[in-house]
């Protein structure tokens, strides 16, 4: 749950507001807002004492914990919740702990924050893909009725008007719109199942819990955990990955057009080369292709994952944090690379480049 | 369209069912009856006499190609239409030619060919995943109660019954059915676009002639050409894996329950070793894994060939000829081995090995 | 062992030669040769007597196997060696049976006769990464002094000689070749291990008939078996994907030359439309990015084979099998369309399409 | 050129050590080296007064770049090198520009940069290969003669000794140092090609400028650029991935041994359950499988990188900027992880979990 890429790489194929949301910090938010949740839901559900635990929630909610200590520790445990609760407990007083994590396990904590900054990511990446839909929609107002060869093989074709080539990068976005509210449903889930995923650690409040810790956390609550079924988030590499793949054609598609001798596309502000004064290098259309693959590459890896061993795989489980947050990272740069790319286009269509 | 797996290693890991279904024969049958949809299509929207039109689809729908020299044309061509239309055309007489092919595309017929295909496999593989659900359901009844003691991180954990992880291997299989309702309405699409995907060489009649003809291939039709927007196969390749990792868990559990030492799972009818009389390999468990990986190694390919640029990319279509076939038999393959190996259980939970 | 593409796709973007040297006769043919080397070995190494070991041999090597029960039994055997070893037992009579398998095990031969495949098609792609630099030497000779634009980050740059671009096409090829010298050694070994590869089936005589029977397969003899260390063959698929990556490489810059407005490369002899008589694709240079893409996604797959638990996995050797013969298939396919797209250059550099 | 990983997923999956030498400070410092090392080498070959070339390297060496803006730059010109020369350019006198960069592309800043910091790597890689050699010949000598049953297809096979497990772990070690000697002189190369590669921009100097500069980075310098044959890097990366499959094995079989009823292992300090206080988690195994996972997925993305059209792809450039550096951090981590896992190990053998 952290960046990929920083400095200047972050600048040319990263994204600041999403691995802001990813960061470390943010991510420990997270799971201090579902250890609180927790404990507001076994005081509404009756578990333990109403008041005491409104009062562990709030105590939760202002601790901060000790970022160094926490990873030294996670190196050995291999994810961050035992050590967060182990300074959660010695930093609220005993009579506090019953409403503290008890009955919980780490996954629990861990999948449900991941979750919760996936929802908003999810905002995020659904706002960027309608600006870009109005970007093209005022692109093919004003570049519409252009003349363009059409080219298939890599070939001249058969003359068409800039308007259908337009139409080929607006589907797909249309359609990964449609795609994630199909999406949404399945993945934006409350986990909980205590130690071995059952729920047998909740008694038989555990609906009532889960239904209680969702409703608190803007979640839906599925009737049991999904902890060794990762199939969702699979879905959400997808996802990413046919985004990011729509940008990419778009991207391969801008570049050609800019090329001396086709030039139907006429591009603002590119690249600067360092040896080459008279270069304008499609730089945001290249990296669009870049993007595209990597999260193509990526993607197998979060496929790999969906193989998780028993009640619980360790080795899925991290392979799974190394994946998806670049892949998540990919797309918001993506998303915005090509924003700037479609507000760099000056002209479109046969003779763009010239005059 | 064809198979990847043949002799031993089909058996081992292929699937004859799905290889024949797409087999080259297959294939051909599948865009000639494109080709005639096609024509009736032209008669029925008034395009042409239809009586011609019903005449060149059954002329279409009884030739029968040579496919030696259509192979060696399309090694040139990069695909097998051109070639078959030009032995169409020189198979059906000249005044039949009004109604053959003519403002089609290569894609057009491709493609389609390739979604009746996967609309007959769609049915098999749903079929296959219910069996296996009902096969999980027996299991369930024969030994849910048995006590396991789950395990996570490797490591024992908690007791648990054997339903618990059996749930763990219907969880997915069922949320697997549910994606596939939403993806076929998505996939199984007309396409028809004509040489450069506008649909400008069919006239006026476009809309009429694409609903009629997708009426006729029992598919659905879109209102534009979907031939630059490969999303609908990148998601199910996206599925396709979702199922083989499904499986794949069930097929790592079951080999570590196979463990001597463990023993939570009898096996009857595993693989003999060449050298070693007294071992019993729980081999269909171990192919779940090989194919699960297989799947999702692929997958990135799919996602690569999202890229088409401009009007119709050569390089990744084929490339989407390349992965997508081994990705179907694979799919195939795992549910197969699958019903075998639940098939095979002969006792589950704590004991299960001993006496 | 097996080949992955047929008809016309075989004849597109596969390699009927490659195809025809992993078929499963040749393979079956390759275990053969190492049941009988192995027997001649025991014989010439004083462990049965020379004579029997001899007449064994050569009863080995008439042996015809029934294929299509051999299969039948290998989906259970997870492979075919056991049903082999039964079928060959059936066929000898027991005094035979001394000098037949008694020692061996199932990977000993499948590693060893995959090996002596490998031996022949390097030979094979050496030849063809030979010839592709004569022909490169040749357009040199030709075009190499005409003037072309290059071109960086897909922008008209400065101006060179067409003999700097097609250096860009033979330096990888030349270190290619170079590479290949390093990896035959590490790859072309015998493997000879017995039932967990300690050699201890073999007894004092381990050594002695290990370097017999490499020396009558032609292959070096390692002083331990390599079953579990799958890293030669990681290494193979990195050479493999490194060559079609260099071709793909120069597929794409041909693509890009061909297009009309660039008009760098006039290529011969394209591949028709079957809705545009006026065009030509350069289909050859598209596959090559193609088959490029192909095996760098297939690479994955190699390496997650790595993974060999314990003494043998049938997960991880089962996806070898899925994995690498594609990948020679692809290999060979790209050397060979490599040719063919050489073969077919009419012109290059600056105005070569024109006039 | 910049760490993936960060805070407490570092800790448990990345490296600090790895991730500094591939900072962007560190990177930035490296091209500071190069674009000294390029006015020392145009003093020394003549073609700058000596004197003044000596100065320019010793600005050039002193200044500490701007790297905010140097970030903002870069995202428009798609590389750092273009902003570092401006600022360069600016913060040094006039005079001075003669042997500032003149001649010189970005790309020869870059990967000659990039090559510096793999140099480093590769010695710590080598090292940390070494000392793994030592624990293990160490462990061969504690426990090697205890027995252990060898278990094929995850099955209990023959009786065998500790050592011959062990035997596998070290034998891929050997042999990737082996590799790494190959590898080296491939790869720690200067790379010298000016704004299309060909060195045209150096003059007749151009040999006597590579190999002054190339002495002065302690690199080899090769008689042409390597500018768009990248296969040393997919070899690196297939060497890396090679690296951490061979250790994911070893933490395969570590995780499997340390099972409950298995027990052929005893690790301590494994890491703590949040919800379960017995449990020891062998969190260092399962991380080996991880690392191991993530390279080989990461794998196919250098090697698309190949890809590199004409005389400069951005797109593959830039692809490779996002791969390449996880992949050292993970490799090691790797590493890093299994020393502190043979670290851990208190007993080997059948019943080392025992009494």
């Amino acid at each position: 749950m952290t960046g990929a890429f920083s400095g200047w790489l972050e600048a040319v194929a990263g994204d600041a507001e999403v691995a802001a949301r990813l960061s470390e910090a943010r991510a420990l938010d997270d799971m201090l807002r579902v250890e609180a949740a927790y404990a507001r839901a076994l005081g509404r559900t009756g578990q333990v004492p109403e008041a005491l635990a409104e009062e562990t929630a709030e105590a939760i909610a202002e601790f901060v914990p000790d970022r160094a200590r926490l990873a030294q520790e996670a190196a050995r445990d291999g994810m961050p919740v035992p050590p967060l609760v182990r300074q959660l407990k010695a930093a609220l007083p005993p009579r506090l702990h019953k409403a503290l994590h008890a009955g919980l396990t780490s996954q629990d904590v861990m999948d449900t924050g991941l979750v919760l900054a996936l929802k908003d990511l999810l905002v995020l990446f659904e706002a960027r893909l309608g600006g870009l839909g109005e970007q093209l929609d005022a692109l093919e107002a004003r570049f519409g009725a252009a003349p363009l060869m059409a080219r298939t093989r890599m070939q001249a074709a058969l003359p068409v008007a800039m308007r259908d080539r337009i139409a080929l990068w607006s589907r797909p976005l249309v359609a990964q719109r449609a795609r994630l509210d199909a999406l949404r449903p399945r993945l934006l889930l409350l986990q909980l199942g205590g130690p071995v995923g059952t729920r047998g650690s909740f008694g038989e409040g555990a609906d009532a819990i889960a239904r209680t810790m969702a409703a608190e956390l803007g979640l839906d609550a599925p009737g049991t955990a999904w902890h060794t079924d990762r199939s969702a988030l699979a879905e959400l590499g997808g996802w990413l990955s046919m985004v990011t793949g729509s940008l990419g054609k778009m991207g391969h598609d801008l570049a050609l057009m800019a090329q001396q001798g086709v030039g139907t596309a006429r591009l603002a502000g590119g690249g600067a080369s360092s040896a080459m004064a008279h270069k304008v290098n499609p730089v945001g259309a290249e990296i669009l292709m870049s993007l595209a693959r990597f999260n193509a590459v990526q993607l197998s890896g979060l496929h790999l994952a969906l193989e998780h061993e028993q009640e619980r795989s360790g080795a899925a489980w991290t392979l799974e944090w190394l994946i998806l947050p670049p892949m998540l990272i990919a797309t918001g740069a993506a998303l915005g690379r090509a924003a700037a790319l479609l507000e760099a286009v000056e002209a479109l269509g046969e003779g763009a480049s010239g005059g």
